[in-house]
């Protein structure tokens, strides 16, 4: 296997920035875009549990019915993607069992060899004090992985918090569904007038955000 | 420069699983581990709040003293590498002052040209209900970028939330700094005979988790 050299990594970390202009023409190509979906579906979550569905949007009429649901962010519309990272609401036994069957069947075992595992998460949900955001955390994991990989495959990408929920759950027929929106993110190519691609990249001080101990 | 090629990141996201067995005696070589800081310090945030700290810990007592916080993992102090990853507490208009002033000081721009800005997420933070959970799910975001990161360069990793987190806190004297622990990462090498390296990984069917609209 070819590496994957450290100074491609950071050059593609450092190329990110949050795409305000995106060209509507371009379009990521169908292989590119599989390994974006791999990205989240191979996403880490707390004991496996996958708190989370995504919602690839490419319905143009839904898109621009998004853009109002999301403060007129172009993005939503103009991207060549569009998901959105909801996150599981309420989470049960039902989930744990679903969890546990799935984990037997994959690797082909009894699933009475996973009774510890099953008590432990358990007794986790049940003292939980808030499950939904425990939830809408592991998301952000997702996110992260997704952003990056888009990085490392020169995909450009604007991850969103800001939206009005109750409406893209309308929007994506989710009321209810036992998942609701958390994140946006487009994903696509930049548009060459974008004037935020030039800016220079803002962080702290090194110093002040890692600390060795 | 070298391309990173699809099958490689799909490959290396594959094979990432949340290591039970580091070797630990074989460490993570400073260049590498400089292109996991840096995967940290460019993580993406809501704003380019960075509302995070991320402390690396290699003091070898202070990484026996958190295993006893974190329910014994014995990762905490076998991995090369432990990150605690932190959140900030109390985000004010101080920290947005802060933000202003760096973008200001990168960009070499007066910071009068930012107030359109500052006043946006003035309004963000003055309304916001639950400022910590925010800064935390931003921290999530920062892991999913570390944990992607390393598997791209063959490092092993275990993010950890379960942990006691006024005990770390204390351990690394962060209470009252300001910042407070929310996750812990391990990172390093498996060892050889650690059988979870060999499970087959487990993900809900695909279209339990990618919905096309």
């Amino acid at each position: 296997m070819q590496p994957i050299l450290k100074e491609n990594i950071i050059t593609q970390l450092q190329w990110r920035y949050a795409t305000k202009k995106y060209d509507p023409t371009k379009k990521i190509p169908a292989e590119e875009w599989e390994v974006l979906e791999k990205s989240l579906i191979l996403a880490p979550s707390s004991f496996g549990m996958e708190p989370w569905k995504f919602f690839v949007v490419t319905h143009p009429e839904i898109r621009i019915h998004l853009v109002g649901a999301c403060w007129n962010q172009a993005q939503v519309a103009d991207a060549s993607h569009l998901v959105v990272l909801s996150a599981k609401r309420n989470i049960s036994l039902s989930d744990i069992n679903a969890l546990i069957e799935r984990t037997a069947e994959i690797r082909n075992i009894s699933p009475t060899l996973l009774e510890g595992f099953k008590s432990m998460v358990s007794e986790f949900i049940n003292t939980h004090p808030a499950l939904d955001e425990w939830a809408t955390r592991q998301v952000y994991i997702a996110l992260g992985q997704f952003l990056t990989t888009a990085a490392l495959l020169g995909i450009d990408t604007t991850p969103m918090e800001g939206f009005h929920p109750g409406q893209v759950d309308e929007l994506l027929g989710l009321t209810n569904s036992g998942y609701g929106a958390v994140l946006l993110c487009a994903a696509g190519y930049r548009q060459a007038d974008d004037k935020y691609a030039d800016l220079a990249k803002v962080r702290r001080k090194r110093e002040d955000v890692i600390v060795h101990i």
